[in-house]
């Protein structure tokens, strides 16, 4: 095994990503404050496995001409066709479909895990990553999606983030179809068509507005050389989509001039800075002038009526969730409402660049999706939140410290033999015991070494025992981060160094009380603002 | 979508499950604990994707035999082969060898998640489970591998599981190489065969002494009629393998006679009950006189040795940690000390026989897994626990009670207009803003249906406001389990009606005040053994 030549080479396979224990420790940590609103807003956990039928998870996927549509797919032993999930609403529907008749309804769940996208992957583009969604089964009525809305406004604000930096942005899907229709794409026959043109809209942030115009007409070529096909719009009906949806430009996307326009939605300047927020009731009124002979976007705008008064009473205010028609969704199941949540906050990405951060989740309702499986109607609504994405945010807007968790005390082996190795884990039993996280050093390596190992770890405190300190009873403890520190500073602090000394020696008996008072200086000293 | 006739199927593919609400919860609950266990050792959460190159995971699984070589396999668009894990060993081993330079060695690590085995499925035996490992990779020493044991000891008890109730047995690779060169299996040349005898024998819980031997000699077939190949040993050479192996009937499964042959370890018959407890030091002394001639047994008797040293002097008694030859765990890359967690309380199975639960983890030394990427050896061990059967084991011990978790309050909809939605929905936001876990009901139906609802959720609480209430300004809370009790019991128990009514009115402004007097008095008569 060991001959070189016929080695394996170890290698992730692209689009995937190993995690450390500092990103899984923020990702537990904001994934259990997500729970707790999810579980206050009465919401059950669920769980299906990662692992479907194709035909149940049907093709509705963005990019579905990619090769497999965009999932992962392979033969079971009776040659039917499984594929990874590509989302967690595809197998929620599946499950409620089976489950139909067992289930209070309206069923409300919950459900996090990964998901599998066969894509080309690229900087952030991942092929596995994480959702946490929430789902209401069984209802038509809009109550249902005002609540994801209000409850995701919640979520931002139990993680910290503040009112002004986030907001929840809704659309309905009836209206985009009804400006569809007015062009021209209505009907069956024109489906693909359409789908082009929601997602040619919805990319708007990645390719801006000439990338959005090129793909609504004749095609795009990006960066890469990839050419994508357009939806062959004419110019004119380019120009109706980009006036209604293509913000930066169109209508919705202008600084609010007088006050008296959003008379039913106060401003909230204190909390926002910027004064771009718009009335919802406003939006609504424009909307309702720009398509006031459009039937399907008109009931589309009755909904979205009925939403804002919903979470109006509720006390959200249109700086939490705002109405806006330029909020697409990509996923071909949509057929009311979707939902957009952004964080307005501005960040540094990748490069160093400070931009707005953007979209952090998003849904809506997908009344199609359970239906196609039962025969019979099961209007349903949900929310999906980008796991690793909003845990990228919210660890630069410092949301999720996890300093918290202090690495191990480590037993120094300075005697290899059996009996001592028994002795050295005969402390580490005593340490844990009294709950205190620590570790015997485990290595072959000399005293060098090992404080080496104590360094990379992190630890606060190594515990010594060599002959001597054995043949007398005691043992040595030396405080790391008082060391660190005082090799930091100039030699000649001796007043200091004297108030706590790194190394004491002590009894055996002594060797818990002593860690105990060493770990709770340094927490001290953390608490100050030390180290 | 809505016709019948074209609709899908919904359906689970074999061997995959749905988890509900209470399994979920009772899992997050038993991961939490094992996790602080973890931590404690000063063991740092890790993660890898669920995705790997085929080549990277290597060909261990015990059923290399059939199709695709036991795991679920696909070609990513560059050809290469991908391949779903099948344990989180193999993937660990890929990170820290991609990773070496940058870790701390020893490298000690913990990780959660689902594994998939392209195998058969049968009754508890899914094609997607999920595993809780801890490893230390980087050390030869068998100080590793006594933590290991002693960790998972210690796991079991902070799970509520009792001393004498569980038990950590280890045996030693070496020994079993050994035993199998003595019949003529070294080799390379014999590898395959040695695996088959291995697997044979790690076989005995589920086909018993007869489907051993068969195993070991011609083949066996099974009940289905599947027909497995055998190792095609001697009669003798299985009589030998069956002598040291084969409990029962073997010498490691006998009743202590004389309290002499186990003066270094105390049998623990108070915690026990059984009288079946081996000293661990007379195991090592009956394994010597039988493989006195076998030098790669004695290494590995040796090495067995200095584990129980190790743990005997930090307070592990052989009635936690066992040492015992007839352990074998069949994957392949073990290559020295095995360890097996087995559970000896006896628990109802699937059909309601008392059985004893058995293993519910296991693992060992596997120092050939990140050494056949490096070209170097990488020295590791590591214990997995099988997080849905020691699951199922705690549930039938009464050690996973997830009933502090209360249904939400429910706030009915008399009135469908927006208007009184709007007022409902504020009712709830105030319950919430309050911390009481609420939803308003969200489907379409009347009353009786909405108190069917509230019912099937397990609600405690209904708050109801019709017209006639709202135009007093005041609104009905209904205590309902309460009500439950009292439609349970006789009506004629007036006077305990009276102490607490299951109903009550009161003015709108005391709705979050009366619902936590409610929620409170709940909380008191389930601390009194009540509903």
């Amino acid at each position: 095994m060991a001959d070189k030549s016929e080695k394996t080479k170890a290698r992730l396979p692209r689009g995937f990503a190993d995690r450390g224990a500092e990103d899984i420790r923020a990702v537990e940590k904001m994934m259990a404050t997500i729970r707790s609103v999810y579980e206050l807003y009465g919401f059950e956990p669920a769980d299906q496995p990662l692992i479907e039928y194709t035909d149940a998870l049907g093709k509705f996927l963005p990019d579905q001409d990619r090769p497999n549509e965009g999932v992962f797919s392979f033969q079971d032993d009776d040659d039917q066709w499984l594929s990874l999930r590509y989302d967690l609403t595809a197998p929620t529907a599946r499950f409620v479909a089976e489950n139909f008749e067992r289930l209070p309804k309206p069923y409300r769940s919950y459900r996090s895990g990964w998901v599998f996208r066969n894509e080309k992957p690229g900087p952030g583009r991942f092929r596995q990553f994480m959702q946490f969604d929430a789902d209401t089964i069984g209802t038509p009525g809009v109550a249902a999606d005002a609540e994801m809305a209000m409850m995701m406004a919640d979520v931002m604000e139990a993680l910290g983030i503040k009112r002004g930096d986030y907001v929840i942005r809704v659309n309905n899907r009836k209206v985009l179809d009804g400006v569809l229709e007015a062009i021209g794409l209505g009907g069956d026959e024109n489906a693909g068509r359409r789908l082009t043109v929601l997602r040619a809209i919805d990319k708007l942030d990645k390719v801006g507005t000439d990338g959005v115009r090129a793909l609504l007409g004749k095609g795009r070529l990006d960066e890469s050389g990839d050419f994508t096909k357009g939806a062959g719009l004419s110019e004119q009906s380019i120009d109706r989509m980009m006036e209604v949806f293509g913000a930066p430009g169109g209508f919705w996307d202008y600084n609010m001039g007088t006050e008296g326009v959003i008379s039913d939605d106060r401003r909230t300047t204190e909390d926002n800075g910027k004064t771009s927020v718009l009335s919802n009731r406003f939006a609504i009124n424009e909307l309702r002038l720009a398509f006031s002979e459009q039937p399907l976007a008109l009931d589309g705008i009755n909904e979205l009526t009925a939403i804002n008064e919903m979470v109006r009473a509720a006390g959200y205010g249109s700086n939490r969730i705002r109405i806006d028609p330029s909020v697409v969704r990509g996923l071909e199941y949509y057929t009311g409402p979707v939902f957009e949540a952004e964080l307005l906050a501005e960040i540094p990405n990748e490069d160093g660049q400070i931009v707005r951060f953007g979209s952090v989740g998003g849904g809506g309702r997908y009344d199609g999706l359970v239906s196609r499986f039962r025969g019979e109607p099961v209007p349903a609504t949900g929310f999906s939140i980008g796991v690793s994405r909003l845990m990228t945010a919210l660890k630069n807007l410092g949301k999720l410290d996890v300093s918290e968790v202090i690495a191990p005390v480590v037993v120094l082996v300075m005697d290899k033999d059996t009996e001592s190795l028994g002795r050295y884990q005969k402390m580490v039993s005593e340490l844990r015991a009294a709950g205190i996280r620590s570790e015997m050093y485990l290595g072959g390596a000399g005293m060098k070494a090992q404080l080496k190992y104590a360094d990379r770890r992190g630890c606060p405190i190594a515990v010594i025992q060599g002959g001597d300190e054995r043949a007398k009873g005691e043992l040595q403890i030396k405080d790391l981060i008082e060391g660190a520190r005082m090799s930091a500073e100039i030699t000649d602090n001796a007043e200091w160094r004297a108030a706590r000394p790194a190394q004491v020696t002590v009894a055996e008996s002594e060797l818990v009380a002593e860690v105990k008072k060493i770990l709770a200086a340094q927490a001290a000293d953390r608490a100050k603002g030390g180290a």
